[in-house]
């Protein structure tokens, strides 16, 4: 009997995932039914592969179809929008079937793990980038360190989705959109909270992007890193409970943040508002709006901003904030909006992709700990490139620990049932194996 | 007939209002009905007065007693939180009921018009201290401006809850809580929006408490504003859509903003994380937990925290700190908290206003027109110092206006129907007037 495998959603960050599936539908005996609401992406993708793979239309509100489609499969994949998951995974419950998602464990999510188990399935969750291989990868090194004998003292792990070298071109924030640019634009509106020494820290939304770490990628040369909202939930799932120092962050390359905590501070990441202005307002006015009106009046704009902010008038934060446009004319194009919408749509302009960019995934993870008296520091570092526009940094890293974490699912070599992330070697071992021997995806480690 | 009044919710500041219920029940023909969650604490006050006066229990969620109530009555006054009131307002809309309340038109009640009108009902709103007295007294001065031909060309309004100078005693903020505490820490949390000269002025929150003007009030001495959230959507209801300047704002004690912009950059008042803390954590820590490790670390708390913020480290806005105890070792008290909740709760002990204590109420408008080729300025000044812990100064300026409206809509002088704000000179001039002449609460007016 074939197994029946049902993935919903096939967006863009899902091409490496379907490439897997088919690439292994043949000789695992896999049947794939790909739900998409526009299926006609998928017809050429899947014309080759007729005998073990289809495209359904599919809606997300169509609960009906939902079931339809769940009963008929035997493992379900999910790469929609994690706030759905709740409903398929509630679905997979009632006719027990696998789910595996890329997304993080929600509280909902969490609370079907009894009713998952008493059911004989898994929800196979937290198996894409981030989270995904950061768990998998900071897991082996840890269980590495302890077979030695060592002792974590400070555990800090950075991710970014970030641009090839050749892609960065003449842009000097270095950076375009390769993801949901309203997450990057809403980034870090909590008070981040991690432990150092043994002490908590906490940075407030403000300060956020002013107390940056700089770190060192092999090939890839220097990325600063601001701290996440919560490094402190790592802790639990990793088994670090007593750690001193543990801290997850977000790398980009060095001067964005600088530049970034200048548009944090004048106010343009605020999406509480709306500024009641017309779509005809200018971004020179809008910025202007924002300065108090005593300050120095003969100075051109941008030369305000800067002594308002204190920063360099022809420093490389102001050149940031003057190649995006903000002391032109050019209006801001939507009325009635957020300072933070209004941030979007300039940058979407701005921090466009262009279809010959290739991104880039970076992951770092640098840990101390104590052996023999002595503390060791070790890092494990990672880079992915895109190879085209399709099969990009972010869809390989994420789809493909995914398919590789189904495809064990569906062998049957992971036994645990109801909520599950891949912190467990019998998991993260074979998939990290398989994506540095399949695909080249490998951790570099430096010991020192 | 005797008119049955409903009023729902018999809280601390419902006091001058029941008192002036009471006042006018026998010469007006009223029997009132005060339902409230506790009603025993009413039977003293109502002793005197059963013949036209009861007390009844309430429970908000009992909606079948709120039907019951509401058929019982002719007029409804709500001093319930305003989160309720779309429910009790409809409730009147189906059973043809007047409403008064002293809260903001919230959208659902904006929607009930059409309703209410069908009804032939009103629903007064709007008719307490701030809003209410604020736009009975700013449209009287508008309308005698504009009655001498004058062209508003600005307009500023102040008010706050604030403290006897009596009561100040040693507390150098000058401050303690006379009404809701939770809403004191989270002021401001938004981009505060008006107009300047013409141009739209947005002011982050991280910047708001930082950009003050000083006010000045007969008899009560210097006085410091701070922008309200949104000062334009004073400008319709008004009449004044094309002031080139306007805002809102609210007052404090000169030196109150300062230092409470340290508590804002620290990151003390963010109400969206939790911080897992434990509840033995000490003040001490909690700031610690928020400085930079790097940050000279020879020096105490208190002059690091200075050095942090760039405040003198004797300075006013230090001392301030200081007597808070935010670098002492007394604990946070409550595990799991975010820091907004925490400060409310240290606040909550050093901004307990004590038995003997009166509170002040202050407002002032400021004014500027252009009559015969001149700029001419008006202010006009308010404060009213409560009499005693139960009759404070807000319990009669949120009280007393709302009882003066009931008893024009009752006395049918109020002839427009659906939602209404006391705008209109037929409602706002006997009360101005009512206010003035029996107890004294006028408005001082200085042309200069």
């Amino acid at each position: 009997m074939r197994t029946r495998l049902l993935l919903l959603g096939a967006g863009r960050s899902a091409s490496s995932l379907i490439q897997y599936m088919l690439r292994h539908a043949p000789t695992e005996n896999w049947f794939l039914t790909v739900a998409d609401a526009n299926p006609a992406h998928l017809v050429p993708v899947l014309a080759a592969h007729s005998e073990y793979a289809r495209a359904v239309p599919f809606s997300t509100d169509n609960e009906a179809l939902l079931e339809e489609l769940v009963t008929q499969a035997d493992v379900v994949i999910s790469m929609l929008p994690a706030l759905l998951h709740p409903v398929v995974a509630r679905a997979c419950v009632r006719h027990g079937r696998h789910l595996a998602t890329a997304s993080y464990v929600s509280p909902e999510i969490r609370e079907l793990h009894d009713d998952a188990q008493a059911a004989g399935i898994t929800l196979l969750m937290e198996c894409g980038l981030d989270p995904g291989l950061d768990h998998m990868s900071a897991m082996r090194a840890i269980a590495h360190i302890r077979a030695r004998g060592g002792r974590l003292t400070s555990f800090k792990s950075y991710c970014g989705g970030l641009l090839a070298p050749a892609a960065e071109g003449d842009n000097p924030w270095k950076y375009k959109f390769t993801w949901n640019p309203r997450n990057v634009v809403l980034a870090g509106q909590s008070t981040a909270k991690f432990l150092e020494n043994g002490h908590p820290r906490f940075i407030p939304y403000q300060q956020l992007f002013g107390r940056t770490e700089t770190l060192t990628l092999p090939n890839y040369g220097e990325f600063e890193g601001y701290a996440n909202r919560d490094s402190l939930s790592y802790r639990a799932p990793y088994g670090l409970d007593d750690i001193p120092t543990i801290l997850r962050g977000t790398l980009r390359r060095p001067g964005y943040c600088a530049a970034w905590q200048a548009l944090v501070r004048l106010g343009l990441t605020d999406d509480g508002v709306n500024l009641d202005n017309p779509e005809t307002m200018t971004w020179a006015e809008l910025v202007e709006a924002y300065l108090p009106t005593s300050l120095i009046p003969h100075l051109d704009l941008s030369a305000r901003v800067a002594a308002y902010l204190g920063l360099n008038p022809t420093g490389e934060e102001m050149g940031r904030l003057q190649w995006l446009g903000l002391f032109s004319d050019r209006p801001v194009g939507h009325a009635q909006a957020t300072p933070a919408q209004l941030l979007e749509r300039l940058l979407a302009d701005k921090w466009q992709l262009q279809p010959h960019d290739h991104d880039l995934i970076v992951m770092q993870h640098l840990f101390e700990y104590e052996l023999n008296g002595r503390t060791h520091r070790l890092t494990s570092s990672l880079a992915v490139e895109g190879d085209d526009a399709t099969h990009t940094g972010m869809a390989k890293t994420v789809g493909l620990p995914l398919g590789m974490a189904v495809r064990r699912l569906v062998r049957g070599e992971v036994a645990q049932r109801g909520v599950l992330i891949p912190v467990q070697p019998e998991l993260y071992e074979p998939i990290l194996e398989e994506l540095a021997a399949e695909y080249g995806i490998r951790f570099h480690e430096e010991e020192y």
